[in-house]
């Protein structure tokens, strides 16, 4: 067996979660007494899917797994074979604890590119070792959150049920997704364990082999009835739609509707748009109105839109592949790069000057304001040194990323507020975290207040934001003083 | 914490890893006495990455899954919580145990759309309660041998160096990517939890925020180069590639080849092309034409194809995103479908047809064989119902998927052999399966012997694969009993 129930068991919580390269680097930063504390920043360069916004998710997780790294005797055995690591530093991993304070902002955030979602301010040692567990996490699940935004915003906020697991990278793999895909929108699952590990309403329909195994649809469908009165959502396409599949389930459905009860009917092949309106029509007629057309087969954003756009007498959506693996798009671009370390006893700027430009971080300890109109609706982002916060009521100066000629001053705004908050200290949570629930109604509240011009599923509006005066000015210094 | 270590445990073993669906539709058999045997498919119907061929993979940890499937009484406690299960279901699940009998081809063989490339027997609640998970696992794995093979083959079997972890989807996404990127080719991985798990050589370089934790970057590649001599791969790109890098590699490079060691540098941005020709000119003027060049930046195999036609000087590509995640296609179209079912005591052909007519499945219990020719190199497959096996040495007919104009005649031809086999008797494993290096050399066998026009990345050749004369016909009176 190549994985077992034990090793299972180690997976979200063993310190070998990380590229080796995080290994000999740890090693060597303890080796030449370079382990002062440095501050390490978590951001991603663009938006996925070309859109104008994205959805941070992950972080409930990453804070668990901090809280609990370690390795074991098997682990340091294993680590100790491979010839690389003295006993000095094997020893050293024995008593591991994470140790670091981390900045986040709110899970269920929109963040936008360039800024600082979570800030690691660690020795260096333990800060290096944590990278890539922290994007493993926090990219995916906000891969996720973001596409099922998309999705849910498409879809006007209907409702949609995930059930993307049988093409879910993994397990695990289909389990975050469905977390995330909830915070971005998501009202149920199919997904069973998930359901139970998160508190996720489940839900399902039928499959072809239940409407196959019968010697009739319309058996099949009577047999379901029978024994699920409350939720009866008839899969009308194993045959033949029109000519079949709708008049069982309307045939069934009426028995029920007898009883009090109400149906429904799933498509999942064939021109979903013509489909659901000849359905409705024939629904209608047989004095259906109340029963509810499920739609599944390759739903993304777009689809929904055009079939929504169309006018598709659509209630239900069922998403699957697209919303748990992103789809055209399977990863979030995050990246962990250090932006401060200890210099002489005090923390200095660092950063990195790519040959690549768009791969330039910024330096610093930084903090992100967000500011708003007289209600809720954000204008506009400032990442500034934590050091020199914006003043209430000043007017601020915003930048273009590449283009120095274009800028503007922002003096019109309701409030500002900053985004990074303290959820860790010392390796221990110290903040009540929001539930899964709470989570994802930040997250469906800032998507609505979000401006709809940045909600624009092709060509968004962008949503600016900017480096403040004073930390332009030291990422041109340093970048001048590389060259 | 939302994943905590017990609930980890049972990632891998849980009956709740599945779509609520699948348990509402096992209750339903049971219920209504239809528990017979029955037989589905494990097919695909259209290659990814509009490539040529597929790599099968997942296989050992389906038939892991299988053997230890259970619910336990918390997970059971649930269920019934949810107000849909009955308490003889649930009692039945309490003693759950799969007893299918799994036939499959051999992990790491070469499939093409259409083929059972695996055939669950079983009776019809537990076998449809498999379908997710099993679904789950041999789409990720084959979507990720898939791609791993395609950039292997672009490489022409070069250094492949797995090392996404931070983009994969999830822990497990990454785990179970790992291993089936080295199926599929990668010859080692970043990731050190997998590299324990599965035996696989771990492997890295060093990061920027290495080379920016030191004064100047003269220094991190000389302390670097003093711990670890015998593996210095230089990270050249921090500063300025070409102007401070590659000189500094080649100062610290020198100390180390006057010891006795090799030494190499790795290039993460810029344009690769030109920088690998412009490092391999100064490290062979330098004296070093040993040091080996390494590249990493969002590779995947039409980027490399490219490097490798261009001439690029690269020894060694690290590939990370685009190879655990599938890229721009993160799904492997794989299904499950019922196509035989027990009537009146014995097992007869099922198959859906439906609206949308590549969705129409094959009917009854089929193998598929594979043509040689006089040596190794497969021609054509065919797939048969199992009772009408081909005769050696007998003209085969050939069918066009959807065109009957099309056929041709197979006469010369060496030898074939049936691909699928029985792995899984009764619920318990019934034959030796081969080790994770013994499946990456049959894969790697497979892609050698395939011609070269079956394995372009572009408009690759299309591989013959046809339903035998007797499959056609009774899938043509099935589809004809509908209408």
């Amino acid at each position: 067996m190549t994985v077992d129930c034990e090793a299972s068991g180690r997976l979200r919580s063993s310190g070998l979660l990380t590229d080796l390269y995080e290994l000999t680097m740890m090693q060597g930063y303890r080796h030449f007494g370079k382990d002062d504390p440095v501050v390490f920043d978590v951001f991603f360069r663009s938006q996925p899917f070309q859109g104008g916004y994205s959805v941070f998710a992950g972080l409930e997780d990453v804070l668990s797994l901090l809280s609990n790294l370690s390795f074991d005797n098997g682990e340091i055995a294993w680590l100790s074979e491979l010839g690389i690591f003295r006993n000095e530093f094997l020893k050293d991993l024995e008593g591991f604890k994470f140790q670091g304070d981390v900045y986040a902002m709110p899970e269920g955030s929109m963040v936008f590119p360039g800024e600082p979602i979570m800030r690691i301010h660690a020795p260096l040692a333990q800060a290096q070792l944590v990278e890539t567990a922290i994007l493993n996490t926090v990219n995916f699940q906000s891969l996720v959150a973001t596409k099922a935004a998309r999705i849910f915003n498409a879809s006007r906020h209907g409702s949609i049920l995930e059930m993307g697991m049988r093409r879910a990278q993994g397990f695990d793999g289909a389990l975050s997704a469905t977390r995330a895909s909830h915070i971005g929108g998501a009202s149920a699952t199919s997904n069973t364990y998930a359901g139970k590990l998160f508190n996720i309403p489940v839900r399902g329909t039928m499959a072809h082999s239940w409407v196959m195994s019968f010697a009739t649809e319309y058996e099949a469908f009577a047999r379901y009835a029978e024994l699920y009165p409350d939720s009866c959502i008839f899969l009308v396409d194993t045959y033949d739609t029109l000519r079949s599949g709708i008049e069982n389930a309307i045939a069934v459905g009426a028995t029920l509707v007898e009883g009090g009860h109400d149906f429904g009917i799933r498509l999942d092949s064939g021109d979903l748009y013509s489909l659901s309106v000849k359905c409705r029509k024939r629904l209608d007629e047989a004095g259906f109105p109340n029963a509810k057309i499920a739609v599944s087969n390759e739903l993304d954003e777009r689809v929904i839109h055009q079939l929504i756009s169309d006018g598709a007498p659509i209630d239900l959506w069922g998403v699957g592949t697209h919303m748990v693996t992103g789809g055209d798009q399977a990863s979030f671009p995050g990246v962990y790069k250090l932006s401060a370390r200890t210099v002489r006893g005090r923390l200095e700027p660092v950063m990195k000057v790519s040959d690549t430009p768009e791969k330039s971080s910024n330096p610093g300890v930084k903090q992100v304001y967000r500011f708003y109109d007289n209600g809720d609706e954000p204008l506009a982002d400032i990442i500034c040194l934590e050091d020199d916060p914006p003043n209430p009521g000043e007017a601020i100066e915003f930048f273009h990323p590449t283009n120095d000629a274009q800028h503007f001053t922002m003096q019109n705004y309701g409030r500002f507020e900053p985004l990074l908050r303290r959820v860790m200290k010392n390796g221990t949570i110290c903040t009540q975290l929001p539930s899964l629930p709470e989570i994802r109604e930040h997250a469906v509240a800032e998507l609505r207040q979000l401006d709809t011009t940045y909600k624009r599923i092709i060509n968004p509006h962008i949503y600016k934001v900017s480096l403040s005066s004073s930390l332009k000015q030291l990422k041109s210094e340093m970048q001048e003083r590389v060259r």
